[in-house]
């Protein structure tokens, strides 16, 4: 391992540069290197992988103290990983780590994720990264937990590294750490986000939507995912890759005769 | 399969409701069913699968004839699936076609894609989905052969189905029909969007950054990814799935001791 002052770790979020889970996370890194933060200059929730193309993006240093630098940016989770490994941090980080997020992003929302978004991203980049959520959505939840489980699995990833093209996503559940039972490796649940859109008519009689949802796990007795860990008082780890070729289904069009 | 008639065909893109490709895609459905589009009102482009959560949503009806209804939506393509799923038909799609995409949503693009979160969308409600794509960016490409190619597979589609939880990613060069050499069931290329963002300084001396960037394909030769298909002639299909989980790397954390 490199030593500590010579470590650069880039740390990003999606609930903006202001956010407690993102201060939280930081106390956590700090002792590990000196700490990049760039994350979004307002709320970058459910943005997912999405990058700004039609509109410039501003950077701008809110503050640096002691081996800490905080940039806001306007674009997207994604855009702050792509600006500050461009033209911010002047070595490549030795980790991204993104967080904590306020909710949940397991199951498939790691792909709604501007949280996990910019994990991905890093990992395009060859830089092992990770994604750090608790699942409590209010403003100043208690991270002490979060940070523990944090600790713990950044200690690893900084002695052991992460396979080629993976990246991690940690889900902690809302319990304080002496009633937590674990870290579990698991899998992406399978589920969805059932919709129901509410029609309001605004002060001009036209008709505006808002969106809602619930959570539904497609596979509630299956004990290898990250959902039902979360649920059984685990905190879950689910190693990410960034092929999404279903392998599996190829044998379903060999008969097609594409040629 | 259904008769005609009784089939609903559910068409977005992310370049907008007014875009070309939109059209040229609806050409390609419309005798397969009763058409509704709903698509954004401006280009959605690289917004890969966010959604719209903290600010309502808006739907416009913009045309409608001989089976063909058409809205515009101020969301981004997954949130024009979702509202279209929702609040606009009345009975389940029996498909979902995003495009013709003005550009490659080849390699990894497909995580970066509007058009092709829009069908990962549909794919997580169970729906039969293709996203297609031009590797044109023109405003006015030529779609003849793509939608030849479209034609081709849709039809694949209507009478086979798509295994649970699998969407495609089909890809057209930018070739006149007659150079098509045929459509290639292929992987997705790992490669990676290298960017260098252009500083300006703004009339009040700020600066700001444009995002550019060039695709590089990590693995050139390999003959089995879309990206090869795409250099050599073919269109590509490439079967996508919705579980991101790395279930090579788990090998890789037994040894981490989590509990």
């Amino acid at each position: 391992m490199l030593k500590n002052k010579e470590r650069l770790i880039l740390i990003t979020n999606d609930d903006g540069y202001w956010a407690s889970g993102l201060n939280a996370l930081i106390e956590v890194i700090k002792p590990y290197g000196r700490v990049v933060v760039v994350a979004p200059e307002k709320g970058e929730s459910g943005k997912s992988h999405s990058i700004t193309m039609s509109l410039p993006i501003r950077l701008k240093r809110i503050s640096e103290e002691k081996n800490i630098t905080l940039y806001s940016c306007t674009g997207t989770p994604v855009d702050c990983v792509k600006l500050a490994l461009n033209q911010v941090v002047e070595q490549k980080p030795a980790m991204v780590v993104s967080g904590f997020n306020h909710g949940s992003n397991s199951s498939i929302s790691v792909i709604y994720s501007g949280t996990m978004g910019a994990v991905i991203e890093a990992c395009f980049n060859g830089i092992p990264s990770i994604g750090f959520s608790l699942l409590d959505y209010q403003e100043f939840p208690d991270f002490s937990a979060s940070q523990k489980i944090a600790i713990n699995i950044i200690e690893k990833v900084l002695a052991h590294g992460l396979p080629t093209n993976v990246c991690l996503n940690v889900n902690i559940p809302k319990l304080p750490f002496s009633k937590i039972k674990g870290i579990k490796l698991a899998r992406q649940a399978m589920g969805i986000w059932k919709e129901e859109f509410e029609k309001r008519i605004d002060p001009s009689q036209q008709p505006y939507y808002w969106m809602t949802g619930d959570f539904h796990n497609n596979e509630p007795n299956a004990t290898d995912t990250d959902e039902w860990a979360l649920t059984h008082g685990y905190a879950s780890v689910v190693p990410i890759h960034t092929d999404l070729t279903a392998y599996h289904a190829f044998k379903h069009f060999t008969s097609w005769h594409y040629e």
